[in-house]
This record gives structure tokens, C-alpha cells and sequence, in this order.
């Protein structure tokens, strides 16, 4: 079983161009920036100040901190470290206070320590405005070793390169890096504010529900616990979906939940077992209003070192996504859109043009690559042909080309994809059914068999339900999908008829939900954000 | 297995004198109090306004409401219920309206509704003061029925007795009324006030730690889940313990975690194999500390309608708390001490006295019960003397001594609990370690393995180790434990000396601990809210 430090936290640092740039006080400073209120960060403890916030505004002030040693030089300065950034203190040399600079001295690096002093103004000519306390000092008055340390396997200082193997393995160590600790406390802080917007802003209520659950048919497979009665087990749930659209026959009107969710699925890199998604359902609601929700909710949350969001968010149709960009979640922060140009070949006499033409459906299609023919080298083609030829069975070619190509022209130096964008897109017009990949003939649900179809094609649902569209939504970003939700089927009949006459479900697996509905079931719809294919 | 409906919301109500008194627009106003800025009920959905908040305020207003249909009186007016409250709607009469007077006239109860129309003045002589929305009533212009319910097995109305098994089957429409929307919408007010102290107030972080978890040595029994590896498994965490010393180990600071935990123990009637606790652990905190963190936490998320909370709260030594309350967690809304008189029967010659003070450690032990003469009855006594016998062999038996007088004077009718107190209590001091059951020459944590030995006691480990009192603290209410945490140990050798020398564990299974505390560990102490015990 791999290692369970791995897993502390969920996510590795995904450093950026942006995110490297950051210093040891920024993490402080987001939090600060993010609550209207300034959180008092000493209140309860050993110390009365951290060593990131003391500046020349604290000059002669009587201080106590505690933190890490992070550097020494010369047995005169010693720079300590916590969570908010780093201090200069200085180890008194008199005879009197021998017993302090013999700590102070001797403490290997990283060791934990507590020094009382006062805040003074460094020399002039030594003040560091690199060093968001560069103009102050601590003078020591008395230290105490809190814990020694001993000798690390990798150093805590961020220019440092470890494997990931190693910081995986010492994770505790890992957090101590700028950037693990922006990560987390960012995420934190996101979440809180999404609460806020939620709760206090539009009055959801915060509902937790079971995570020892029975099997819910369809779906990934889920992880199972043995119970106390032989034969029998629990499953843990892929989502709260059943118990949410419960709660809206409950009368609960506005639920959301910061939701532990799981899937067996093995490992991917870009998968996990466990996950978290902002779960959230409504009553009384339409795609737009959940739409509206959403945008809300994420511009609010938005991180405030960063540009605001813009809403709405554009929308596009799934056929349109498909067609222009070879996918269900496009990444628009570039063009490059796949063309049909088969009407321009109709009459063409190049042969493998007019073979294509022939059949059923054949079409031709082009990607313009913009100063392609500047920057793209000879093997570059010749890879993109080589990509071509090994994907050319697959529907989904054309999008990866469009991706392959972009990769190339980056290699070579072209921005085409800004990682300080974020682009965010509706996906909408889902179909509601699909062909069963192993049996063409019998549909399977798009997304999951308790989503609405579109008002407009309901007729079809009895004649030619492959043609019904969904009310289903997904949220795009920059080419992930970040959250997918839906209108669902409040109708106790249309919801018999679509588990049993279309998908031939066994309905006995779910007549708990069927028997809901028939009690007084709202209207109703939600979506689930941060799902797991991003580590949210 | 046990129905899943059951544990929707993990709590059945638990009606007291005071909750049932609720009428319909509590869970809202509770809502509304507790948050400085409004909440908006109605954005991004199909009504303009709740049910339950219209007013004479509203008079002339055009409002679109959903709800579901309470009541119907003489097909003229109908009661229209949202989680917000009640409303009164009047059927139009005129032929022009036939269309919607057969909607509204036909639906039958709790199918739920759309109507539009005006906010009129009820007549002279016919407002309810009573209901909050007793002065207005719609004059309906429109309505549309969204969805039709069929004959419900019991009627959604709160004085209509329902079996609990009943209530349980059915979790979605018991969640239908006043009191249940009450309880979990004011559980999530006061999870979220929380928060707001911790994130906003104090810079506590929100950090989710795994549930797929390598097993833990020692404590209760855990839920297993068979991995992808034959014989490997992984175990759900008792509680996030670990990973939130190593958060600390990894410079966190401070850190909290509404957090999902699991025991396999079986189902009693107090406990629950998946419970929520909030998790709290902070670097460079005292005992002290911790319990003024927590004090103020409860006053800050304390309800608004309910006598604010005065702290700091009474704190009591275990020893202290045996001796005077038979138990460790007194409940202290009330006397009826327990009082050692053995030295009042040194000399006396009534022959059973004589008896118990010639054992060793024989003491006479009283609990003087005011007024008992004036209420309790022959059989009263009698039931006292029995229980006494019955349970006479337990160290336990004047602690619960207590409480069983302290029923039989409520049954009487004397007020000795008042359920609107709330009594809380520190109780420390605890020993670190307690004999084993099974072996009482060999010891067991009290608590857990990390827990920190008393600063008074520490000489004491490596001589008389079964005389050192730890640092751990309890949280009682009314003799209910609700929360317990202890500073931690943070040195690797006094820590791999408890585990391998006094508790003689296998080290190798917390290797990984004892290592992390090797590598820069801060002094840290926590405390977990809201445990298995307290259907949180």
C-alpha cells in the first residue's frame, strides 16, 4: 500500500511561473486579504507576535517568538522562521548572557525555539528591503530550546530541489516549503469563503450526510466495508447525489456540502480514491439560476492577489464544443478551431480526399496553425503526422491534434495558453442518453439516470430518446472540467420510465428514491464543483 | 443492515420543554439572528419571497411563492408551507379563474405548488396573531401545480404522534417539520459561527485530512476496506490524531478540521459508527491556552436565542470529581455531593459500619438528599436500597447513586435539572495511565499514547509511573463528556519511552511519529468537540 504521509494533504505543489515568484510573507498575506477582519494569529499561545509581521511599526517592543532556525551566521545573527516568515535576531556576545548565546549557538538547524527581546532598527547600511522585516531586529534577552532537531534528509529552504519520492515520504517537511503552505492555507481560505457566500450570503444550509452507504447501481466502483453481519457490507459513496435529492423532498430548499467523496478506480495520476466536492442542490431552480449560483459563488471566492472574475461565463452548446474543438471541455484560452471544409473537396481529384468524401459521414477538417510555418520545425510535422496516424480511429482526434499542435508551438516559444488566464466555459445541451459502448443498440445515461431531459425534446423521450438533450451543465476551466450538474427529474413516472423502459434498470434498486418523488418532490437541480479528476 | 434513510441527518430530534414550544418561522429567524447581514432566501430560484417572511410590510406587492399545500379550508383558503413558514392563500371564486381554482382546489395535500398574485390585508376580525403571517393572505393570480403527492403514510403536521421507526423510514418527510428544520438549520449556524472564529477571528486553517488510513494501534475497533492488493487493507480513522501532530510537525500551526470519524463498535443507543467531531490543534499552546480557545469558541457560536454563555468555565481534578460526583463527568446543574463520614463512625458499634471501616481503604460514603423526606416514597427508598445492592460492587455505584435519586425527586416533581441550564465543566488532572483490566499489574494510556505527562509529575515516570497525572482536559455538560484533548508529546525519547518502556507497544507501527517529533517538532495541544458520546 503506498505510503499514507503521501496523502496528509492531497495535493502536490504545482509550482508556476506565477507561484514561484512568491515570498515567505505571502501566504500570511492572502489570509489577511481574504477576511475583512484581520484574524489575530498569537491569541492562546507562547507568543505575542510571529516573525513575519514585526516592522518598524514595532520598534521597542517587547516581543516573544517561536520558530525554526532557519539560518546562522557567525554565531551573531540567527534568522527565525515561522508560518507568517522570517526574523532577524541577534545573539547578544556579553558575558552575562553566555547561557542564551550558547542555545542560540548550538541548536542544529530547524530546531524549535522560543526568544523574548525587543524590537530594534538595524544599522543603517544592514537594512534588507528584500525581506519584508529587513528593517528590524530582534534583540534577545532570554531563548529557550522548545525541541532540537536532528540532522534532516533535504533542507527547508525553497530553492532547494528535492524528488518527489522524498517529499512525499518527509510530507511534514514538505509543508514547511512558502509554497505548500500558500497552497494550503489558500485552499482554506477559498473554502471559507465559499461557506460564507453559501450560509451567510443565500442562506443554504450546511447538511452532512453518511459516507456508509448502500451500493448505488451504475457508476464507478466503489470501495466496500465489511459490516458486523456476515454477507453483508457498506459502500462508500461516489457523491452525496441520493441523499441531496432526499434532503429537497425533506423540504431543505437550499443544501450544500464540502462532501468526502470516493471512488475505486485504482490510481492515475490525475485521480484519486478519496476527494472533496462542493456539493450543492436547490429547489425550485432552473439551469440558469444554478448557473448564476456558480459564478456567483466563484467570483466571491475568487483569491484577491488575482484578477477578478468576469461573469456570466460563456456558454456553449455540447455538438458545438464537439465540432470546433474535438472535445466536451474545450480550452478557449486559445483559437485554433477545428473547420469543416469537405464542401471545398466536393469536386477535389486528390485521391484519399475523395475516399474520405465517400463514406458515410466522411468529412475533412483543418486546424489553421497560425505562424505554423515559422515556428514549427520539420520533426515537428512530422510528429503531429506520426500523432495523426496513431490516434486517426479515435472521434476525439481532432482535439488532441489541436492540443498536440499548441504543445508544439509553446515548445518553440509561442504563448498560447497564459497561465494567469482563466477561462472559464458552460458546456450545456448534453445528449441525455448514450450508445452503450459494448452494445450500440441500448442507451446508457450521459451522466447519471436522475438527470432531466431538455424541456424542449421531452417528445422524443417516448419516440427517439437517443435524440433527447439533457439539462445537464458542466463547468470548464482553461480545459478541465471543474463541476457538472444538472436539472433532475422530479417526476415519480418519468423517472420509472427512463430507469426501467429506457436504461432497463432493476427500479427495485432505487424505489426509495421513485417512492420520494410520489411524496411531494420539488422541482429541483444542483451541481458538484471540484470533482475528481482536479485536485481539488 | 439498518435502513440508510435513518441516518440522513445523523440525529433523530429530541424534543425538550423549550423546543416544542417552537412555532414555524424559528428555524428562519434562528437563521436570520445569527448572521449579521440577511441572508437572501429567494435569489436565482422561481419565488420572489418565502412563505413565511411576508408581512403587512409586503401589502400591494406582486410575489410569486412555492410550497407545498398544508391546508385547505371550504375550497376558499389554502395554507401554503416552505421551510420559512406558513401563509395563507385565497382560492379565486370567478368563473375567469376556474382554471386555477381546479388546481389549487384538486392538488392534493403536501403536492407542491407555484402561485402568483398580490399581498392583501386580511379582513377586519379575521388576522391571526397567532401566525407570524397572520395579518396578510395572497389573492391568487396564477398557479401551477409542480408536482402531485400521493396518500403520505402520515400527515406532515407537528402534533400528529408518528413511531419513531415510522419517522425513520420516511427520513425525507419527517425532515418536513418545524423541528427538524430547526435542528439542522441551526446546526449549521452554529458549524459555521465556529468556523468563523477559528478562520476569520484566530487564522486557524481548514485543512482535510485522508480517511483511507493505515491501522491505528490501540483504542476502538476500526472499519476495514479491502485495497486493490489482496491482503492489504485500509482502516478508517478513529480520529484525524496523527495527521494533525504531524500538520504541526510540518509548521501548520493551527489547524481545524470538522472532521468525519469511524468506530466499529457496534450499534448502541448513544453511539454512532460514523460521528463528526470538530478537530483542533495548535504549536506552542498551554493547557490554559487551549481552554480559553474553546470557551471562547462555544460563546461565539453560542445560539442567539439562547443566555450567553459566562466563561471561563469551572474546572475540577479528576480526583476531586470521583470523590464528590461518583464520576468523570459530574453533572453540576445540581448538589447532592457525595460526602465521606467514615470519621463520624470511627467508634460505632452498628456492626455492617464496623465492617466496612475494618477493610482496607473501607470508607462510610453519604449523599444527603434535601427534602427526600418530604418527597420520596416507601417504595422510593426501596427502589434506592435495590439499586444500591445491585450495583454494589461498582467503584461507580454513589456517582450513579446520585442520579438515580436525582430521578426519582424529578418524578416527584421536584426541578433538580433545569433543562435550560447549561452546566459546563473542565475536569483535569487525570492520571496518565490507568492498570489494565485484564492485568492490573501492567498499564494502559487513560486516554491516548501522545498525551503529555503533567510538568509536576514528570520525575515521577521513570519511578512511579502509575502516580503521574497528565495534561489531558475533559469538557463536560451537564454530565455529558462533549469534548476532551491534552498537550502532546513532542520529544521522540520521552515519547518512545512511554510507548516501548511503560506501555510496552510495538514502537515500529509509529516509527513514523517518533521520527517526525525527531525532526524540528514544536511544543503542540489540541482538543476534539462534539465526540462519539453526543449525537453532534
Amino acid at each position: 500500500m503506498f505510503c499514507w504521509l503521501s496523502r496528509l494533504c492531497g495535493e502536490l505543489s504545482t509550482p508556476t511561473r506565477r507561484t514561484t515568484q512568491l515570498i515567505w510573507s505571502s501566504a500570511a498575506r492572502s489570509m489577511v486579504l481574504s477576511s475583512q477582519r484581520i484574524p489575530e494569529l498569537s491569541s492562546f499561545v507562547a507568543r505575542t507576535n510571529t516573525c513575519g509581521e514585526l516592522r518598524s511599526s514595532h520598534l521597542g517592543q517587547e516581543v516573544t517568538l517561536c520558530g525554526w532556525i532557519q539560518f546562522r551566521r557567525q554565531n551573531i545573527f540567527l534568522v527565525l522562521r515561522d508560518f507568517h516568515g522570517l526574523v532577524q535576531v541577534v545573539i547578544p556576545q556579553d558575558e552575562s548572557a553566555a547561557s542564551v548565546k550558547k542555545i542560540l549557538c548550538e541548536a542544529p538547524m530547524e530546531s524549535v525555539v522560543q526568544v523574548s527581546g525587543t524590537v530594534i532598527s538595524r544599522p543603517p547600511g544592514q537594512k534588507n528591503p528584500k525581506m519584508p522585516t529587513g528593517e528590524i531586529e530582534i534583540k534577545v534577552k532570554t531563548a529557550k530550546l522548545l525541541n532540537s532537531c536532528k540532522k534532516l534528509p533535504f533542507e527547508i529552504k525553497d530553492f532547494m530541489k528535492k524528488t518527489e519520492t522524498l517529499r512525499l515520504q518527509y510530507r511534514y517537511l514538505d509543508l514547511r516549503s512558502v509554497q505548500m503552505q500558500y497552497n494550503l492555507r489558500l485552499r482554506s481560505q477559498m473554502v471559507m469563503k465559499m461557506r460564507e457566500y453559501l450560509c451567510n450570503l443565500h442562506g443554504f444550509v450546511d447538511v452532512e450526510t453518511p459516507t456508509l452507504f448502500k451500493r448505488t447501481p451504475g457508476g464507478a466502483k466503489e470501495f466496500v466495508i465489511p459490516s458486523r453481519e456476515p454477507g453483508k457490507f457498506y459502500s462508500l459513496p461516489q457523491s452525496p447525489q441520493q441523499f441531496k435529492q432526499l434532503l429537497m423532498v425533506g423540504g431543505l430548499d437550499r443544501y450544500f456540502q464540502v462532501a468526502r467523496c470516493y471512488r475505486d478506480e485504482g490510481s492515475r495520476p490525475d485521480r484519486q480514491p478519496e476527494f472533496t466536492q462542493i456539493d450543492i442542490e436547490m429547489s425550485f431552480v432552473d439551469q440558469t439560476g444554478v448557473q448564476s449560483l456558480i459564478e456567483g459563488l466563484l467570483q466571491y471566492s475568487w483569491p484577491s492577489d488575482k484578477d477578478p472574475l468576469v461573469v456570466p461565463f460563456p456558454s456553449m452548446p455540447f455538438a458545438e464544443a464537439l465540432a470546433s474543438y474535438g472535445t466536451d471541455k474545450p480550452d478557449t484560452r486559445f483559437g485554433m478551431k477545428i473547420v469543416d471544409i469537405s464542401d471545398m473537396f466536393r469536386n477535389t481529384e486528390v485521391g484519399f480526399l475523395q475516399d474520405a468524401l465517400s463514406k458515410p459521414q466522411g468529412t475533412v477538417k483543418a486546424i489553421c496553425i497560425r505562424k505554423g510555418a515559422k515556428y514549427l520545425k520539420r520533426k515537428d510535422i512530422e510528429s503531429i503526422r506520426k500523432f495523426a496516424a496513431d490516434h486517426f480511429n479515435e472521434c476525439s482526434l481532432m482535439g488532441k491534434l489541436r492540443l498536440e499542435c499548441a504543445d508544439l508551438l509553446e515548445a518553440r516559444g509561442v504563448v498560447l495558453r497564459d497561465p494567469a488566464l482563466f477561462s472559464f466555459l458552460w458546456v450545456v445541451d448534453f445528449p441525455l442518453f448514450l450508445p452503450k459502448e459494448e452494445n450500440p443498440q441500448e442507451l446508457e445515461s450521459a451522466h447519471h439516470p436522475f438527470t432531466a431531459p431538455h424541456p424542449s425534446d421531452i417528445h422524443l423521450l417516448y419516440t427517439e430518446p437517443h435524440k433527447v438533450r439533457s439539462q445537464h451543465y458542466d463547468l470548464v476551466l482553461n480545459g478541465n472540467e471543474i463541476g457538472g450538474g444538472s436539472i433532475r427529474i422530479h417526476n415519480s413516472e418519468l423517472q420509472h420510465y427512463v430507469l426501467d423502459t429506457v436504461l432497463k434498470e432493476d427500479v427495485k434498486l432505487l424505489s426509495h428514491l421513485l417512492q420520494a418523488l410520489d411524496y411531494g418532490a420539488p422541482p429541483h437541480g444542483g451541481i458538484a464543483l471540484g470533482k475528481q479528476s482536479i485536485l481539488f
